[in-house]
């Protein structure tokens, strides 16, 4: 490995894209006759196949979960903390993928993608994917790779969400799961948050009816309110507090409607940072699939029911400051996997950080994490 | 009384303007030559001016705090709930007074007005106003009406945080407070919210940079999406669940971006609502003195030494799933208080409807409101 990059870091990577060519039935009644997906694995796949870890990303990330793509990279993938030799995902023992989403931004077919029946991007003419219907893409990819069963899946946040799509939909291929900061399903005030963000976009004058790419342009300043918006649901009111306070940018307030406080700093670079990498079209897809996840609903509304036939063991994993997916939201997961008699460790950790506690670098949350994952490389190493 | 509005009302009222032609000097260091303050009064002022409490408004709301406007007036004021003969601020015995804020849309000079130096509306060009402004306004307000010692000031949300600088500024023209569901100051997450909200509104292309006035438009859109995060954050989780919980418009979902929750019905139609009746450059002006409102600041971050010669006996009412103003933020307002070895009730309400709370007919609330002005309506009648 250059020694410019971490030592403990999966180093350089390079995404790859499958093709896919059977066609895709979608939920919503549609469906793909051809699409790309991207992806990147880490660590090296053995002879039986039996030490593969998929890795579901969420809202806002893609493939790029661990390394750099370049000497230059000055970002390591979004799980560099837990993925990589050594690490809590450790890749000297397992093989690590991570696929981009149908419907992302980072290679997977997506609104950006040209539509074969236009021969223009898609744009509003992409159809609505759910989380079922990514576990199903993830599914034939799986079979691609030659892959029976999953190690483990794990996810947090949306990707939580996936974990457990795949423990109803494919019980037989998951021997392990773990779902972190996630949620059977959103509450209300998750899908307002949702809904303000998407009219953010969607009412920005340069979205053109989700047409932006023909018109050479962006909705810049809808996508930087939703990715404002989501950073304050991301973080606790405690957290924002000892990150900012009420700290002055310039030491005194303006009287005006400049920046006054830090936090309005921190915001809009957030903001503002986040419209140079992601496409509008696929935030507003993927707060769809958010909003629409709802397994139980399939089974009376009942997740035990929905969850009866997981054979994987569990790992549940929840954050005490974490007020959009909050701790009794994974103790409902938690609740339905006893129900059914059901092999479930669950920790809730003490953190102040809120939602984002799970992309970080926080002891309490490696060490029961890692203490999971031993149990797996015990499983491969013998 | 017309026998089609309630008998409890305090019936048909009128707004009334008053001018003022001697300078007001300004926090931001800017003053107003002339200005007009737009007010209404419900029952009757007594012959010593004893019995007189000021009601002061929140971030959406005016003057018009109770009773109709007009027979074919659908809704009454905005404190229906508690002003009236009979209420818990009651007519028979009190002399009530509401205020319409400097820098507001409903009658009191504000950025639609004409700034008497371009003679074109003040626009983005009305200076920024503080809550203490306001009291000062207030105050010279209260000499025109001859009353020299409020018998309370009375405020939930920001018009709780006017109640605590009127006792810093004027202790001794107050003899009871009310405190209700406010702060002495926001944390870094309220500002965050308030920042999204003034980015929505100043991002909308019809803004024109707060002239939108004089381009004969409004940026409806922005004012909207305020309104939108607004109301998420008045209500609580469990509110909203309540309220809607996953319900669905239609009955089923869409697979597109209408309306498929109940919930994103709600706020479309509070947005909407909201831009007919609310000017979005009185938000921006009403966000800042809510962020900027740090009466602690200049007493050495101590809002005990800020309340040291408070004399007003304290009433302090917080609601358990207001997590806009937590009850911790009402504590810190009694302890400081109890600091004084000052006199304080203070009243934590059990209830889910979160901020909003003081807005409705809850008797738990009631009750320990009532009883609180109960004193005060012997101590008038005595």
């Amino acid at each position: 490995m250059p020694d410019t990059l971490p030592e403990n870091s999966v180093g350089l990577v390079t995404a790859q894209t499958m093709h896919f060519d059977v066609p895709l039935a979608l939920a919503c009644g549609r469906s793909f006759d051809n699409y790309d997906i991207t992806y990147e694995t880490y660590g090296e796949l053995n002879s039986d196949h039996s030490n593969a870890i998929l890795i579901c990303h969420a809202l806002s990330s893609d493939h790029h979960a661990a390394g750099y793509h370049s000497m230059e990279d000055r970002k390591p993938g979004w799980w560099e903390t837990c993925i990589g030799p050594g690490k809590v995902i450790d890749t000297n023992h397992f093989f690590v993928v991570c696929m981009n989403n149908l419907g992302g931004c980072k290679g997977s077919t997506g609104p950006a993608s040209t539509n074969p029946e236009t021969n223009k991007p898609y744009g509003p003419d992409f159809p609505i994917v759910t989380v079922k219907d990514w576990v199903e893409s993830q599914a034939r990819f799986t079979d691609k790779l030659e892959i029976k069963t999953w190690l483990a899946i794990i996810g947090g946040s949306l990707g939580g969400m996936q974990v457990l799509q795949w423990n109803i939909d494919f019980p037989e291929r998951i021997k392990h799961a773990a779902v972190i900061a996630a949620a059977p399903k959103l509450t209300a005030q998750n899908i307002g948050f949702n809904e303000v963000a998407r009219q953010a976009i969607m009412h920005d004058v340069d979205f053109h009816d989700g047409r932006y790419y023909e018109h050479d342009t962006v909705p810049r300043r809808g996508l930087m309110l939703a990715r404002m918006l989501g950073h304050i649901t991301y973080l606790s009111d405690d957290a924002m507090r000892e990150k900012f306070g009420r700290e002055l940018r310039q030491g005194k307030i303006s009287y005006g409607f400049d920046v006054d406080f830090q936090v309005e700093s921190y915001l809009r670079y957030q903001g503002e940072s986040f419209v140079d990498r992601f496409d509008a079209n696929t935030y507003l897809l993927m707060t769809k699939a958010l909003d629409y996840f709802d397994p139980a609903a399939d089974f009376d509304d009942d997740l035990s029911k929905a969850l009866s036939h997981a054979q994987a063991n569990f790992l549940v994993i929840s954050f005490s400051s974490d007020w959009r997916f909050a701790p009794e939201r994974s103790r409902e997961i938690v609740k339905a996997l006893q129900n059914n008699n059901h092999d479930v460790s669950y920790a809730e950790v003490v953190v102040p950080h809120g939602h984002d506690a799970f992309l970080m670098p926080i002891n309490d949350y490696l060490d029961v994490f890692g203490a999971w994952m031993g149990h797996l490389v015990k499983e491969v190493s013998s």
